[in-house]
């Protein structure tokens, strides 16, 4: 008998044992070669490449010096989706920000972003999270090595690897404030956890990351063949990644704020069952909206 | 009433309440400017205005390898000191290599780094303190930023800024694998602590710094106007630390472990008292020796 055989419906086995081994991605990168948006070929090659890209000066800095200050502005709300540092009255994490607000619900609608969402996964899409992460001065922790499919695949049931996040810094992000950091082609590898789920692991994971982590020794192999990028810009640089692509952060050691504005964009024809498939309850919308209703560019930017 | 007056006796006030300012350093750095030893004239100015010295090569590499190689054996013997990382069984630290072995004791006493704290400390010294530090690949958790002196100052009652650590790397240190940061300049500020000090404090400080954490502002100050710098470099790599400059380091995200020799020497003319300051029990003396007996260079490298 085979100890390693996969005991799940899923297509990409995790959570399910010590023996699960690293799968071959399954699903093309960019699934819209021909459709046009606001990246160029070479862009496009560099993600499909890559599994992320960093586009300096995106946006226009006078522009995003206006998300940060209504980000702010939201982070003293209580009527926000909140989540804390660690022991902390600090705010890591404000999570449905296409929801629950009409600012950022019409960004998620700006042609810059949707544009390059549907030109990348090829037709329409929908937000199935978003978020804005602060990683505070002298404060904000560390977000270990994680694929943010492998938690969408195991604890919402998502099908395929056509989702990405489209995201901006509203901060300067530097070697020394804890940035995005990318194993780049990392996404053509899904590396399992081995850890089950708990029911309610999200509520724990928003802090720090234990059943999310990936096995060590694929991980460590990727790295040491691969390499680490940290992905570092002024305010309004854009940062795309793959759902799979392997990206982590360290901690904040220095004065100076790191905040990130997400969208995590999924095709309309990707979305999620009614039940998720490992038996755990489905986490609540502010973590995978199941509202699919395909957005529409709201602005002619691009 | 003034509620900033000092309540304590300690020359440098720290762990008292909140509204405790930052103080000048009332100490030298360099107390022996024409004690003879292995440092150049450039590299004791160098030390003496930023707090801390890097040299690569100092100790060559073939010899370098067999003392990690000692430190490795030394991580799997439950004899030694020990300390884990939080929540596993991974080795952070072992301390009181320099009494616990001989072959770190010869280490201890090696002209190279025995002769260079005699030159700064001017005269002679013994250890206070001595330890490996192993920041484990894809695990190494953080140390956040402290200055060693305002520990060793609260919590064991040294009484000058008399005291320095000499390191060398074991591993290569890179920024990727979470190297030692430091705080250029920052020797000359004595920042302090806010919390009290509950008993028993070490241990848990050990795996995870609260107690010891610098107030935010003042430190916040310091990297504002002095910066960050990483000492990387490596296997053989010298560090020389003054006991007052603030440093600390991020998590090790990559597969390549980080581990550093430390010895901190202490001058004959700074022991402790018998009773700490702030009523506390003494240390284990594997966090404080008490054996003041100063060294002997017993080797003739330099």
């Amino acid at each position: 008998m085979n100890p390693c055989k996969s005991e799940t419906s899923l297509r990409y086995p995790s959570r399910l044992g010590k023996c699960v081994p690293p799968s071959v991605r399954l699903d093309p990168v960019v699934w819209g070669a021909a459709t046009p948006g606001p990246l160029d070929r070479q862009q496009v090659d560099q993600f499909d490449r890559d599994g992320f890209l960093v586009v300096e000066g995106w946006i226009p800095f006078d522009e995003v010096v206006e998300w940060r200050r209504e980000a702010e502005r939201m982070r003293a709300d209580p009527r926000q989706e909140l989540v804390y540092e660690k022991g902390s009255q600090l705010v890591r994490t404000i999570f449905k920000v296409d929801r629950n607000t009409s600012y950022f619900a019409r960004i998620a609608r700006d042609g810059r972003l949707l544009g390059l969402a549907e030109q990348l996964l090829g037709g329409p899409v929908y937000v199935h999270q978003s978020r804005i992460n602060f990683k505070s001065a002298l404060k904000g922790g560390d977000f270990w090595w994680h694929s943010d499919f492998e938690i969408w695949h195991t604890e919402d049931g998502m099908p395929a690897m056509r989702a990405l996040s489209v995201s901006v810094l509203l901060d300067a992000s530097t070697q020394l404030n804890g940035p995005m950091l990318f194993i780049p082609g990392s996404h053509r590898t899904f590396v399992p956890c081995t850890g089950s789920t708990p029911d309610m692991n999200y509520k724990q994971e928003l802090q720090t990351q234990d059943y999310t982590a990936p096995d060590n020794e694929p991980l460590a192999d990727l790295i040491r063949s691969r390499g680490i990028v940290p992905a570092t810009g002024e305010p309004g640089t854009l940062v795309v990644s793959d759902c799979n692509t392997m990206h982590g952060s360290a901690a904040n050691m220095s004065p100076w704020p790191r905040s990130i504005l997400f969208y995590c964009y999924n095709s309309i024809h990707n979305t999620l069952p009614e039940r998720p498939p490992l038996g755990t309850p489905p986490r609540p919308d502010f973590l995978a909206h199941r509202d699919y209703a395909p957005l529409s560019i709201e602005d002619g930017d691009r």
